[in-house]
């Protein structure tokens, strides 16, 4: 039996029209560094974005689902862009200005952009690749910077203000929309083989939006302005701009000025109420913030996510500077919000830590499961770790594929029913925290179990003698893998493995403990200060470790 | 271009499961008057809900899409049936207590609902209905109350409790089912006419309950409680009990325990957070209070709708109580979330209050418009009244109608384009404050333009002398239709039309005001209280009124 219910679809274009009308008022103020910031209240984006689809469209011939690429800082023009793009049917495709430039390349590429919006500041990156990106054939160049690296290339090249100037600010004609439709494309870097494009549609953006403003995640409403400074060439700045547009919050935009100071004087200058970016950010606000407090008595919530937030600069911001650091998990393939780690009521500020520490709990939309070893499900008992597996509306079902655009589902990517597999390795408890341990790919596979290598390193690192850690999945004819610790020591200690081991053995199950040892000078690391287990291995396999076997 | 996301349905089952499983220890409890109220976990509930699944299907043989019909009160067993009839595939069809038999009679046979879950406490009002009532196979009866009256009837009586004890809790292989497939029906009790049925779907329903999860509405989250007065055979007690699974918050369950005192006592004892019901409802409370005061700390949202709530109550409660009353509007063909009313940041108390008393602001999902009387569209200025016209995914698009149960599309609810015609009139402020003033049946259509019947009621018994005043359309040969005052004068008022017309004319616009004026004993009322208009327009029409007209 269908329901009577109207049959409306979840678009971008609502987002669009409900910001502007319901919400005119609020505003998007853009950072200018020294300067006076720039002001735009949601109407004047709204009839901007109106200009310039009616500029992409009447003057640049953009039709169709054709790929229309940013590459920029967050600031108002960027959501004009955010809004205007996927509203006339075409695909908004966020380019990562921190990519290896063969990468953009790539991606440029493999998108088929068929124009660029740049911020002029980034033209120094964008000029030189243009003679190896064919499919573009306009760029856009807003706020400041040297238009000179353009000159003499091959695309046309419009200014954005003067692009848009003078177009109708209302009536544009957009098409009815399937909210299955694409909206938004952005590839995920992945460390291994090319980008992967992750290709949002309206429909999912607009419930992810939905989501982002759900008072259990980061619950915007009208009376909030929202600092965005994870970028929104980052997983669409974690749905932040569409979500501050559904909601009538205000936006405060750091466009390119990123650095612990100047956020610093932004957050004081502009009171806003909520924030959200990766943990290096944060750490370096706190130092910062440490070094020349300011007033940040305005927040009241600030998202940390992409990688593990450290506890003790969650610890840092809440104690020296009355702030609280929310942790949440997502992934490009999930949109991102996947969960959010607020603690249970109830509960004094030190039982609350064990909580803020996890990676929180999932929505209603975010489907999970833990795969063990060999694909069994494992049960959510807080101690039963597997692969998190997801599913759920906004979750990636394929990557926006091979030459000809075919989806594409690798198989350690996504399961066979389909679920995406995050490639990180958890536990559940049973009242819904998450807990992520290892990346799957540094996890031991031994016996048909599983060890955390990331656990043993942990205890390990707790030694007094023991300056770095890392352990490494290596083959074992009887077990499949077997852990091999190494560690550098402290200058002048004396521990020997035996201790360690023992120390160890206190702390975890015997089957986890390693037999293999080596000492390393340093631990080899990836550009971006990560262990890089992929040397160590490989050291291990060339035989350039010195290997003790403790029996 | 489709995206590449999962394609996954928006379904009470996924609602079911999440709050099982994330938030398996919130809990359910269900008040009882003077004894222990009943607690279950969410986890007791959903396995619970499990149990009924199999049961209907099991042992009643409830198959596809048939309606399963409550006539209960809110309390756990009845949240059970919320969960586990529309996760099967059936239809949840609520039936209002308050109905005059006649029209439960009607509903009952137009749903054609197969089964009737019932608190025992309703039995004197089902029992007498059974003869009446042939596609009802079942009766199943849950909760206190005497099991005579159901002695001798034709369908089958089973005790919830026992039909459900000692199935599987777990294992019930729920259909994958189409998001647009019916999950709940509501009839509009609609004060002309028989009553229609609103079909709701499961995306209607789960995407309801994210919006009243979103922080702008009632941004319900694990640390609250909610406390639904508002009755889940009324709109689905305005999507809380879905909306608090999704988001893991506990409930209270008032049962059948309505009366003020009660309501003060379970509040001060289980310290609920949010709270949702009419007006009349927290009029009551406020008496209650007011004469034996209670601890209402806990509260910090108490939503109120259905009607237009008084100021003066809800200056009451804030002034007198510290809880902070919010209105929303909305209606049975609304789900019925349409507006809610935050004022906008940084104002002064006393500054809120004129953004507090409207109607309040729009999500994203609901779009509105305002049609004036010749059927235009009217601007966003505050000033400007017409009939609101809504589009949205949850709102109606048809009743369940017919006899076969095709869908149904009266034209004075629908507009040719499918929006629904609330048959409220009222005006948008530039920042999306929506006021309602009439119905549009009340309103005076007046030479193409509208005269608020409401507005110049409130004008006239602001008048020392006017104890009453109703305001009503009349036919009139120039202008279509022109106001006929009828006012109740004090004992001992010595003021004429002239006077009261006078007063008038400082208040309203010239073209505004009555010619037509007659004295009346007393405003004749409805069996709920409200202005008659009905009748007062028959006895102008058959002369019984003494009318005089003013030149």
């Amino acid at each position: 039996m269908q329901s009577t219910m109207q049959d409306v679809p979840l678009t971008v274009t609502r987002i669009l029209a409900h910001g502007a009308l319901v919400h005119g008022d609020a505003t998007v103020t853009t950072w200018t560094g020294d300067g006076e910031p720039l002001r735009r209240s949601f109407r004047e984006v709204a009839e901007r974005s109106v200009q310039l689809a009616h500029a992409l469209r009447d003057e640049l011939g953009v039709t169709g689902d054709q790929r229309v690429a940013t590459l920029m800082w967050n600031n108002s023009d960027h959501l004009e862009a955010y809004l205007a793009i996927p509203s006339m049917g075409a695909v908004l495709h966020t380019l990562n200005l921190r990519l290896p430039v063969e990468q953009l390349v790539f991606i440029v590429n493999h998108a088929a952009d068929r124009v660029v919006l740049v911020n002029g500041s980034l033209l120094p990156l964008l000029a030189p690749l243009l003679p190896h990106l064919p499919s573009v054939e306009h760029v856009i160049v807003s706020g400041p910077g040297d238009r000179a690296p353009l000159e003499g290339c091959r695309p046309r090249v419009h200014e954005y203000e003067e692009l848009i100037a003078g177009r109708p600010v209302s009536g544009f004609d957009w098409p009815q929309l399937d909210e299955r439709q694409a909206a938004a494309l952005c590839y995920t870097s992945g460390t291994t083989g090319e980008p992967k494009g992750v290709l949002y549609s309206h429909r999912s953006v607009y419930l992810h939006a939905m989501e982002v403003n759900a008072a259990s995640a980061f619950g915007l409403t009208p009376a909030d302005t929202c600092l965005p400074v994870v970028p929104m060439f980052h997983v669409n700045a974690w749905g932040l701009p569409h979500a501050a547009f559904m909601a009538g919050t205000s936006l405060l935009m750091p466009d390119r000025f990123l650095q612990p100071a100047p956020l610093a004087d932004m957050i004081a200058a502009e009171r806003p109420t909520v924030s959200a970016g990766v943990p290096t950010i944060w750490a370096g606000l706190l130092a910062e913030l440490d070094a020349r407090p300011r007033d940040l008595s305005s927040l009241r919530t600030v998202i940390s996510g992409g990688s593990a937030a450290p506890p003790a600069m969650m610890r840092g911001f809440h104690e020296r500077h009355g702030v609280r650091i929310v942790q949440a998990w997502g992934m490009t393939e999930t949109s991102p919000l996947g969960s959010v780690a607020y603690p249970p009521a109830g509960l004094s500020e030190e039982e609350e830590w064990p909580y803020r520490v996890t990676q929180g709990r999932l929505p209603s939309s975010v489907e999970a499961r833990l795969a063990g070893p060999g694909g069994e499900l494992l049960p959510w008992d807080g101690k039963s770790a597997g692969e998190l597996e997801v599913r759920g509306p906004w979750i990636a079902g394929a990557y926006y594929g091979g030459a000809a655009g075919e989806p594409l589902r690798p198989e350690d990517k996504f399961s066979p029913d389909g679920w995406l597999r995050t490639g990180d390795v958890g536990t559940i408890t049973t009242d819904g925290f998450l807990t992520l341990t290892d990346r799957a790919k540094d996890v031991i596979k031994s016996g048909g179990e599983w060890i955390s290598s990331v656990e043993l390193e942990n205890h390990l690192m707790a030694h007094p003698d023991v300056a770095e850690a890392a352990v490494v999945a290596v083959p074992d004819e009887k077990w499949g893998e077997r852990p091999l610790a190494t560690v550098v020591l402290k200058d002048g200690s004396s521990a020997d493995y035996a201790a360690l081991r023992a120390f160890l053995g206190e702390r975890v199950a015997r089957w986890q403990l390693p037999e293999r040892w080596a000492s390393v000078v340093t631990v080899p690391k990836t550009s971006v200060g990560k262990f890089d287990k992929k040397v160590l291995r490989k050291q291990y396999a060339d035989g350039e470790l010195e290997v003790t076997v403790l029996a």
